[in-house]
């Protein structure tokens, strides 16, 4: 039976060994929140960078959008922050999006090793543990987590994956237990719960109240963004199978 | 209102700042359940080294006494190994007992700039929450985990240390969140939410049952450890006030 087990935070990455393992990005708000829109919504291919300058220089080619933030906000200079909303505009339909996060683009460098890196997210929660159903490899869910700190939010989506999985995939590590027990608990108003956790209370304080809700919300999309190359390209039927 | 937080692996430990702190190392399957056994039955001191060989040449002195554990067993031509029955022995009664372990010596030698570093386990909750109270410095409590990763056990004694001072002291983490939701999930039965988990399932393979549901236990003793240079002694009452 493959192996599915959860890392709390991108530090915590080099006890694991992604080699020959899929790995499954998340960081719910709202990095990957906002990929899985994006590619659900026409935009052509997503470049995560982990810096503002790269993000600024590969911008400048024809037909590429840049999305930067830090800290939370927007950093100025660029052409969307990390809402959600923003990836479904007309302006980045079919354009290929240059993208740089405080967590979420570091967590995806990081796995780098990995046989493949998928993006997941609450929007494409069931889409995600499908594919993973049929590939039947061994899965690492790593949280982005805030500055290093395991989050809440992520890990309840780990959970959740490791929920739905359990059965078909086996953990020895204990995180998979708490992450299950975690989303078991939260599961019936994610919204709710994730209100009184601290990386979700700093979100609220910048006033994207309606972003955190889309991104709670399960099994919008059926995309599964797959790492190909440089690019974020929504996965193929025939890759998948 | 003083912070405290929760680091739920020493690998974590380069994202809080120890300075001017208290640390509360828990080990709790066993490093830190022996500690507190020991001093509260008559050992005189601890000296806690992270090597076997540290710990062997230390252990040549008059009057000291070997403990050594690696991968869970006891580490062969050591006078004792990690189980807390052995520290409630006569032959350790007024000696001072050097010892490393797997997991918990090291997250004390990892805390070492911290104001001070005690030790808590289950048997001391208490105790040690009292302590804290009186102190009122912000506090880290961390937990040794299993080779870097993440436990359970050493999480739900987080939790419940944190669950009990909850509304004294403040925290910006969300693992503090995710380590209370746990222990109000295993409260009311600690040794059978446990036995579903990864790291205890492992230990129980080496035999030891009498060992954890003896590190289970809460509050058997009043002893809250304390780092003096280089050794752990009970701390007095004229430090605790």
């Amino acid at each position: 039976m493959p192996t599915l087990d959860i890392c709390l935070s991108p530090e915590l990455l080099h006890l694991f060994n992604p080699k020959g393992k899929i790995v499954v990005v998340t960081d719910i708000l709202r990095a990957t929140s906002c990929m899985v829109t994006g590619l659900a919504n026409g935009v052509h291919s997503i470049i995560p960078v982990d810096t503002l300058d790269k993000c600024r220089k590969l911008g400048l080619k024809k037909g590429y959008i840049t999305a930067a933030e830090r800290d939370g906000k927007k950093a100025e200079g660029f052409d969307i922050g990390n809402s959600p909303f923003s990836y479904m505009e007309d302006a980045v339909k079919g354009k290929t999006v240059v993208v740089t996060t405080t967590n979420g683009t570091r967590a995806i460098s990081e796995a780098s090793d990995a046989k493949e890196i998928i993006i997941g997210s609450f929007l494409n929660l069931d889409a995600i543990a499908s594919y993973l159903s049929i590939k039947q490899k061994d899965v690492i869910v790593v949280c982005a987590g805030w500055k290093g700190h395991v989050n809440m939010e992520d890990t309840l989506f780990a959970g959740a994956l490791a929920h739905i999985l359990n059965g078909d995939f086996t953990s020895k590590q204990d995180a998979t237990d708490m992450a299950i027990h975690l989303w078991n608990l939260a599961k019936d108003d994610l919204e709710g719960f994730l209100s009184n956790c601290s990386h979700a209370r700093r979100l609220q304080n910048l006033d994207i109240t309606d972003d955190i809700a889309f991104c709670l919300t399960l099994n919008k999309y059926q995309v599964v963004p797959v790492m190909k190359g440089e690019s974020l390209v929504p996965a193929s039927l025939a890759s998948v199978a």
